[in-house]
């Protein structure tokens, strides 16, 4: 029993030590790389034996994901702690995802679809990239309300446009949701002046409707990009007077006390040096 | 009659307590979005059934933005103060527009529009909404100018083009106000070589029209970028010096003129020392 | 005789009155304003008795101009003077412009187009779109070299798809005048995957053309804004150095040199009191 | 054999002094400009005689170029230092690949490819257009990952596009390849709400596909953009810091250390200054 607990801690030693092997890490990223390939190949229209091939390169990928987080939970003291870092439990839910037996002719897709996400385990494990998205998604509460001040302009023109040009063209403008999508092809640019010209040939001044839409949104949009602008630089300041700025004022705060500090010395010391004068002189 | 008074005062107390209660203003954000699906709901072909549900829906949240008003209202001094902030003004017109009486075959489109205009509520409601909406009007000014200069080109390309492109194609250059919005469809780059082509199949340097038109706007646009960026900047550095670094550079100053004081009270108690080095040295 | 060069001095000292009267500047911008309408007006199809009154109305511009430039030609010392300036310059051509005599079918389109550019007279004299106008000038040095580039790009592209695609599509690709035309085209995105897919049935990796020319474009414009973005805060950095912190570097620079000479007179200072103590302390 | 060494080195001098000659520059730039002109007139259908004189000078630019490179190698030391520099390698490369013997059917359009890039020799050339280039490389690798991450979207779609698309428009999803061509398409917004109508006749919701595959991609793009403008800061920071910043922090910190030495100093005094005036004061 002691034997076998010795052997196993032994085991987890091995498994940390492999876990934090860069080795190991590039053969992980290898094996992602390899997954993709597999996933891009299988897109082609291939000879069945180089199909088969791919089944089978399929296989060993699932099953070296499953070895190589069977390490990763095994180096862990407890398996809960393994759970407390979001970038494993991404990784556990892409590789088991596609360990649900789904064989049906339509839910192939789906087990096919799960296997396109383990492209994804590149970000959780390139430490440059894990940086890239974190400060991506960092970036997201910035954006929040501007994007609801956008949905609120998208919705108010949905419903007006479904409300007026649904009898123009009801493909375009059926209901808020059809022309909330029309909107948003208006904004990317996409022949919009063909939807335009066709509602300005039944209401004649249309056209206010989608120029104010443009501007509203464009308006919104630059202002979005300024307040990020904005946002970064007083992220800048702040982080710059941190590490180097608030040394200089610190210093800067420190010899104007210091200085005060002299000056009522030599005050001090002035009186002494008249008083010594005052003794000295006529008593020579 | 005094007590009537009093139960008055003692209703307006309760309104104002009403007024800045969490629990009502939630209670509003969610009517206004009651309000939103309800004209949303409206825009799809529903079942006579829901769309006599919705109708009474519609009246009943007509009635509590009427309600909420008026409280809002009666938790005011005097009427005339509740008309001062510009916001409750937007709210009021907004909810008594919907009042109005149009009951015929055309004027239901407007009935319905105005309360399309109900989701703006969300933003007077909303404080995060507020502040941002008020940003973006703040910006308004700074780019007025550069509108103004936006439109001169907009104007000349535009009487040029009716000018010389008439005769090629009157739908696009019919007069000079079909020009401008054929020249907006240019600056958003939708189908403009179609345009162009056209043109130069009757007059061949044509394309010295569109290509200069591209330029100017864009180098207009690009530098009203630049000029919003160094306002952004002009604004941040003010705000900088006036929270922190002013105070550095008041220390600096107040080190500087203290310094100052220090050398000339050093070079008089030198001046001291030297005289009580004469007296007493010589002196013994 | 002296009394008539008495009268004229006496006519140029209005003259120069009229010309800074703030009435009189309102008036200009009115009048201008009412030829860009008379621009307008004429690009529709109107009555002929309208068409009649515009024409009166053109040539009463025109001779208003005429006496406007005048006034401000004679309230200056010498006639040189008044050109010395750009701006007049610019009023004077576009005022003279519309005076040469074209009456022939095919001119009067010439005569027009003159015409039109007195719009721009509204940025000469307007002082707030005057400085906007200088700005953007100053800004055009800063993009030379980067168009420079731009060209190069352009040209390279243009040679290699008229070399290679000519035989694709004549009309694209005829020469390198129309391929760099077509190269802008799809700078703009402007169906350009229609001339892709046109070329690809021929020559199966052109996308790789296409891609690299929109990566390489879309990079060096991308910089070019960096650059600029770098560009005004740099001027923004010296501004600001100029103005108020250059005063706060000047003013450490002032404290420093003062505490060295400091340092040194306290050292002058206390090897004075240590004679002063050696001499009179054993002496007592 | 001295005498023949002699006038060797006396000719190395001359090719020297050619080398850094300006007239020899501006000639080389005005050759360059004759060779981009040759090409570009090549691409139109000219008179066999126009076609003659354009090889003859072509034969000259290129006898010209090979001159103008040997005698900058000549005026090297050692023949290695010429390759040492890139922008010579880039030289040489560009003048001796239109040497290379092509003359048959197909081929011929490879040798004209190759004259097309000595229009590169001018940004090596000019040194404005170096700098510029030179700035350009640099900002490169700040770019890298983001592309990485650009790849990973869009190859995660492409796959996702081709699994589920494909039944729908094979020219557009048939592999990954296209697929990811298509969404490079749907980037540009060329056209792709067609794509998108296409594939929603057949999968209802396949607008989710889209629109997340647009706002990810705009959304990375966005946040590169704020990387930049980041990174372009802290570099003007540092940049500021080393220039003249870090002077003004550096003298600020020489003076807060010189302060804490004076009031050791003037420490030191008092304690003197107290023993002298005890000793003096009672002595008296």
């Amino acid at each position: 029993m002691k034997h076998m607990a010795k052997s196993l801690s032994n085991l987890q030693r091995r498994f940390i030590a492999l876990r934090s092997n860069k080795l190991f890490e590039f053969v992980v990223i290898g094996v992602i790389l390899l997954s993709a390939l597999i996933i891009g190949a299988r897109t082609y229209d291939l000879h069945p034996r180089w199909q088969f091939f791919l089944k089978f390169m399929d296989v060993g990928v699932t099953v070296f994901f499953l070895a190589e987080i069977s390490v990763r939970m095994a180096a862990e003291k407890r398996i809960r702690d393994f759970f407390k870092q979001g970038w494993n439990v991404f990784d556990f839910l892409i590789v088991t995802a596609s360990l649900v037996p789904l064989e049906e002719s339509q839910t192939v897709l789906v087990a096919r679809l799960l296997r396109v996400f383990r492209v994804l385990r590149l970000v959780s494990i390139v430490p440059e990239l894990r940086i890239l998205l974190n400060a991506l998604i960092k970036a997201i509460p910035r954006m929040g309300y501007v994007a609801v001040l956008m949905f609120i302009i998208f919705y108010i023109y949905g419903a007006i446009g479904s409300l007026f040009f649904e009898h123009v063209n009801p493909i375009l403008w059926g209901d808020i949701a059809i022309s909330m999508l029309t909107l948003f092809r208006i904004v990317t640019f996409e022949d919009w002046t063909d939807i335009m010209y066709e509602t300005m040939a039944v209401h004649r001044f249309s056209w206010v409707y989608y120029l104010t839409f443009i501007f509203f949104t464009a308006f919104v949009f630059l202002n979005m990009m300024i307040g990020i602008v904005l946002d970064v630089m007083q992220t800048e300041h702040e982080e710059y007077n941190r590490e180097q700025g608030a040394g200089e004022a610190g210093e800067v705060h420190w010899v104007k006390e210091h200085t005060a500090q002299i000056e009522s010395r030599l005050e001090r010391m002035e009186e002494k040096l008249d008083r010594l004068g005052r003794h000295s002189g006529p008593g020579n």
